[in-house]
């Protein structure tokens, strides 16, 4: 294998072991040799691509917002309206905070008080949902009445909370758990049902 | 001062220390050294009515359960509707998150991995919401074709949002947020104004 790609190999298995370990033990308690142990590489190969534990965990912020993003750009591109494509980016974070450590760690890290001030993916889909509840408002989506504003409000607060609680119980990152959210809030935000139905 | 209420006081401010200490360091990182001298009491009394960190832990727990439990029984009693008492707890319960260091540490304490399998303040949250949300359904609240539990889902959901998003941000806890969540979804819900107004 060329050297470049198993620095890269070996990059994201670092990544991802100290997401697991992250998730599993806290950030406060999870050690490098630990997370060395567990991506199969020595303490020396962590320590040259990361100098500490805090260039850890912001890699794996950033990693878990860049997917996070990537997901959202391809919501954004392959819905119809911007409800549509807010609908379906919920429902694919829950699936994709559900099978991937590295997003869940991501989010999760931002609850930490020692990573607390650094921006992480949670502030990205916060502009990312402004954003494009805006783009709704603005394209004549949201109902008469509707505020803008509360729209985001319910929408970062739930997603938030369905993390949240998801780390406890699984349950809550659910297709059932998304589908009731959206039943109940969709009719309640939407001017006219979507022309083009939200891919699930 | 009679030895009773004395031992009584020393709790309360180890308990207090003890949530103001996992919210600065987080669980892990807190140390029982630093938590009895924040209390202005030795080690020895501190082991006296703690053995050790966990069940410190514990009793901020049931605490902060007590507190939550208080303040939607108070709700329950004084709001006219079940939509009406939901309305104002969830509103209660942002002022105390932001106010009162124990309830948020408590409900914090659910999300470190080391306390997550103990019930906790969210757990009964949870269940008194959707108590509440069905009596709401069996008192004829809730407007045709609503189903309850998308109305449990999203107002667990979204509530267990503001704590997290509040331990970053204190904006996320204010009367403003939580005007605009319940303007946008009480609506939604309900299957004519409330016959009494819910208390702000």
């Amino acid at each position: 294998m060329v050297k470049q790609e198993r620095a890269v190999r070996t990059r994201q298995a670092l990544v991802r072991a100290a997401a697991e370990l992250f998730a599993a033990h806290g950030y406060a308690r999870a050690s490098l040799p630990a997370i060395s142990a567990r991506a199969g590489v020595s303490t020396g190969a962590l320590h040259f691509h990361f100098p500490d534990k805090d260039a850890l965990a912001g890699e794996v912020e950033r990693v878990a917002a860049r997917t996070v993003r990537e997901l959202a750009g391809r919501c954004g591109r392959s819905e119809g309206s911007a409800l549509g494509a807010l609908v379906t980016a919920t429902r694919q974070l829950a699936v994709t905070l559900a099978a991937d450590p590295v997003t869940s760690a991501g989010f999760r890290l931002g609850g930490d008080p020692a990573r607390r001030h650094r921006a992480g993916p949670l502030d990205w889909w916060q502009a990312w949902v402004r954003e494009t509840v805006g783009r709704a408002e603005a394209a004549g989506e949201l109902a008469d009445g509707v505020c803008s504003e509360g729209a985001v409000v319910a929408v970062v607060a739930a997603t938030a909370g369905f993390e949240t609680l998801g780390s406890r119980d699984r349950d809550w990152l659910s297709r059932e758990r998304m589908d009731r959210f959206w039943t109940l809030l969709l009719p309640c935000l939407a001017s006219r049902p979507p022309t083009k139905e939200p891919r699930p």
